[in-house]
């Protein structure tokens, strides 16, 4: 952008093209899927008893154990925040700490919820795309069985991670085998695993590959990104440890009285692969914006997309204006790398109407 | 009912009046209003930015500070433990105990979530109706200053009390007064204040009387009860408490991601005084059930009631019977005392169809 | 004392006896028995490996293996709150409250430590002389399994109590059955375990029959109050119990570095039973005390005293008067009821002295 | 060491002269000053009211004032960790994070006690020798006002480092001032403040340029590894931040029973300096085993000592026979790096007798 002085950048802001209809901030910037809603108002009929003695959410529970297996347990709670350390919560013993990625969101994005509320350290391993790798667990044993230290006992990865990266079902696999081994056990934060899901294959197979056949013990499952209003889960994939999480979902606030409403709306989600299918147009969507903009010289991405969402480092001067005509967050302002994600109801016409206008703004003719 | 056989029960339950519509057993069994839902369903529309940055939210702000003064604050929350929690947690200060009724929700239905969040110690007092008394809170003078005892640092009441009683505007002056003078904080767990307003004249200005006009200081302003399909709110009456509201809120888990769908239902509840009319009506018809039954010689009832629920004694050979016909609570199973409660939907139909079954079953011919 | 008009006391006051060398205040105001603090002086030379790598504490270790069982484990800690802390943590599951009678020091006089630290709601029981029966964890079994309610996981009892009162082994058996049976698990507080041996028999064999034979799982044994300078131990009866307890005792603050100096304590209270023949003089002393002032009639015991404290009621307008002559504290200001408590240190002289102040200055002549 | 053989190695493990008295594993592995422990014996006469009320206990806090002003408190305390915890907690506002080196105690050595007790989340950042830099604080400002995120509320320097570094008293004021123009206060572990002032002037006043005058609000002020056999102080030179220490003292177990032996060992190692002259010897002894090293080609220093310890990295076959002869600790075994650490009872005998086996061991001939 050296050669576009402050006239030229001024003349193309005044003449952006029309903006999209919705903006690329995030997929929790998204309403509900239109079934998901539909059921929610329809679970709202006469009497049903709270906390989850109700037929909608013995409904949902059926629905977890046919995706991961009959000895599974679920939980529905009520934020994902909610959701990991309700998790996290009833998977550490005592002194344990938490190893995960350092861009990990249960390290980054919850104002210390884990630690607050769980009492445990997080040991967060350096990261580029926000995977571990089993060799940096391998190298926490020197910490293990030293009263000094927190103990590795639980393991947290993100499925898709926070920066769009996928583990491979024998990725996941190899973590798994290494913390076992080692005497931890392996907690995924799925926020976004139906986007996952829907990269790797966008079966229900493809799903299990990488979580309860791969060894995974407890899951979050994400529902809010996924399409819901409001809503996630906690799946124990590992049933013994779920023997507690009853009582630790009320005690971290994460227990809702009129359940029916969170478990109605899983019920939509769950049906007929839904947030397979939502979650595979919201990569389609961030797919066909990466193709659109990949060859601009001033749109520099690290890698191709796998879900829902790309990382470019753009011309500084070009972020503000760019943002003010269609929203979307910084990602690392010292690189001047933002984030654009897509959503399920994100439109063909969202992604080339909003490459139309970062060619328009960025692209040196 | 010492003088009905085994044969003349057999008989009776067999003859069972039809059962009513809706059960008895909880204002949260029911589902969400219309307009509320209504609301929800509207707000389903196009992209929001999460985490309260959308227009739903600033509208729900707004009606707070309508209803409470310009100078309050208030914040959404997902249930009604999260904002107890998310409350206490910005009252307490290091060393500090929560002063409470012993049959407050917080001490008796939370699953210990204060001590575990919170990190601080509940100091119940004896109470029959679950209020407490100004001069229960001078007697704990002479644990202040002392280095060995928590210090009552905060007073939590419940309004209307779990067991239906009401505090006066008086009685929240003077244990405000009282708690103000000793260095201690007030908050007001409002789950049910919506029926506490009712019950007190029914008028924005009744609720004030008994809250930020008593000097109260932060309020948990129940939405499930009084007919959302999910979501509570904090309000700081007191706003210099609010400092670190924000991030108490993310830590506690009660930061909603897609927060419009909790701000549209509460716009709607607060509109032209809808919540006050949904508890007039929940109020009434536990008034209707109480005269309907109180005369039987059989039941025998504590109080008259003032809000939403009745807690009789009833015989106990009767009461499986009567639960299977149409579903309560038990409430003390040592005094064969239930818990009859109406909600904003019971009808003036289920009342006079529960009130036959009762007359039914439990009357002496 | 209606008739002791104020000239009358007034005088007496000016013509109180010598007043003893030591007062009653406390066992904690006592300084080291003298072979203890010889051993913690010949423990400092040369250099040692910190944190419990040294030979002092594995003679403690073996010490407490020997009184316990070879099974036991054992770990030295820096005071009794931490004890206690340290003991509750590594007890209770996530969801679990600890039942303990309402005067047990872990719920009055430990500053909400327990709930900071554990996170886990305390479940206090009426008492009057801080003992639990079996009855009152039968009553809690009507929380078990609901998900609302603090599960009751661990039972915490105090041996002696903190007014004095014994269990006999019988009795701590019943409990500890009940308790078992229930899924419970049971801790004791041995605060002043040394002065409840000696009231139980005076041997090792009598603590043993209300600890380790009695089915308690983990105990905090005293060692401050039995004439250390500081130091206690948390005793693993149960070892398995024991998984966590090194990281635990870190992370509570009470690993000690240059643990050695709390070993050698300990090795030499240990010694000849050093302990047991120490509580029993300071228990003797106290019943000295009781005999010669129970006959006075202005003077109201409960009970007699079983192990170093007795608990009467004065004429309040002596108690400070006779305070400022030789220095003990209130216990219950209601009911004009002080505690009077002898330690290790305390002599016959000390105690005659003391009764006659008392005869001179309470009696009606 | 590529052309030492095998069997030269052996000749030489063989052929060791004689071993110091002393190892030089930590100066905690050193046991207390004669002069602290003459003075803890002097305590153990007669009784002493409890947890502080003693005169001894008076003395100390007023040699504290002496030290760092007449409005400064201080709180003694039972070990290191205790003492830091107890200081972040009074420091913290909920929400809040704390700041810190990657390389310090409270983050790597202190098993998540932090976190567990205090709630918060510790926000490590890189560093080599354990120091912080301003622009390190300067670079969390993005973190402030943001719901999502720990906010930067407290900073906590080491001083002198986990890997012997120093801060001057400028560098100190330049942390602070950036912190406190950022609304953040600054914690200063201090565990070997000793060993600091006596490399930095050698006097209080040298002290309190780096401390107090610096802009430190709050101190954890070593005592153990100063020469005491246990005990630490929390000063605060902030005395508003004060308010509550006495009560989280007790809750996070550093409240002493028998004050007194805490008290009396400080006054001791308080009066006439004997804490800096202590601590010059101590790092006299690290300067001279330097000097008598670095000549050595295969013993790689990265930096001259400044206080009691080196880090030199060795040839990893002479390591563990090094180690047998006499003991020292790993520091990072991936760059064959250890710790040799003296301590207040390090003879220039013991340094000359290491420094011989050392140069017999691992020199190249």
């Amino acid at each position: 952008m050296t050669d576009v002085d402050a006239a030229s950048l001024a003349d193309r802001i005044a003449t952006m093209p029309p903006a999209p209809s919705r903006a690329f901030a995030s997929d929790n910037a998204a309403g509900a899927l239109p079934q998901v809603l539909d059921a929610l108002v329809a679970a709202n009929h006469g009497h049903a008893l709270a906390y989850g003695a109700d037929r909608w959410t013995q409904e949902a529970e059926a629905r977890f154990r046919d995706l991961f297996g009959a000895d599974t347990l679920s939980f529905l709670t009520l934020n994902g925040t909610g959701a990991n350390v309700m998790a996290l919560a009833t998977m550490v013993q005592p002194g344990d700490g938490v190893v995960c990625s350092e861009l990990a969101h249960i390290n980054v994005d919850e104002t210390g919820a884990p630690e607050r509320i769980i009492g445990a350290k997080l040991l967060p391993q350096p990261s580029v795309d926000g995977k571990l790798h089993p060799d940096q667990l391998a190298a926490l044993a020197h910490l293990q069985g030293v009263q000094h230290h927190s103990q590795p006992g639980v393991v947290s990865i993100t499925q898709s991670t926070e920066l769009g990266a996928l583990y491979t079902p024998d990725e996941v696999a190899a973590l798994c085998e290494t913390a076992h081994r080692m005497g931890m056990i392996v907690h995924m934060d799925g926020a976004r695993i139906a986007n996952a899901t829907a990269a790797l294959g966008g079966t229900v197979a493809a799903m299990r590959s990488f979580t309860v056949d791969a060894g995974v013990d407890v899951l979050s499952f994400g529902g809010a990104k996924a399409g819901l209003a409001f809503g996630e889960a906690v799946v124990y994939l590992e049933p013994t440890l779920a023997k507690r999480a009853m009582y630790v979902r009320k005690q971290v606030n994460q227990l809702s009285s009129k359940m029916r409403f969170v478990a109605a709306q899983f019920n939509a989600l769950l049906h007929d692969e839904l947030w397979i299918r939502s979650a595979e147009h919201a990569n389609a969507m961030t797919s066909r914006l990466y193709r659109l903009t990949e060859e601009l010289p001033t749109v520099v991405f690290a890698d191709e997309p796998r879900v829902n969402s790309v990382f470019p480092s753009l011309p500084p001067a070009m972020i503000e204006p760019l943002r003010e005509w269609c929203f979307f967050w910084d990602w690392d302002v010292s690189k001047a790398q933002v984030r654009w994600m897509t959503s399920w109801d994100t439109t063909v016409d969202d992604v080339e109407r909003f490459a139309a206008g970062v060619r328009h703004l960025v692209d040196v003719h």
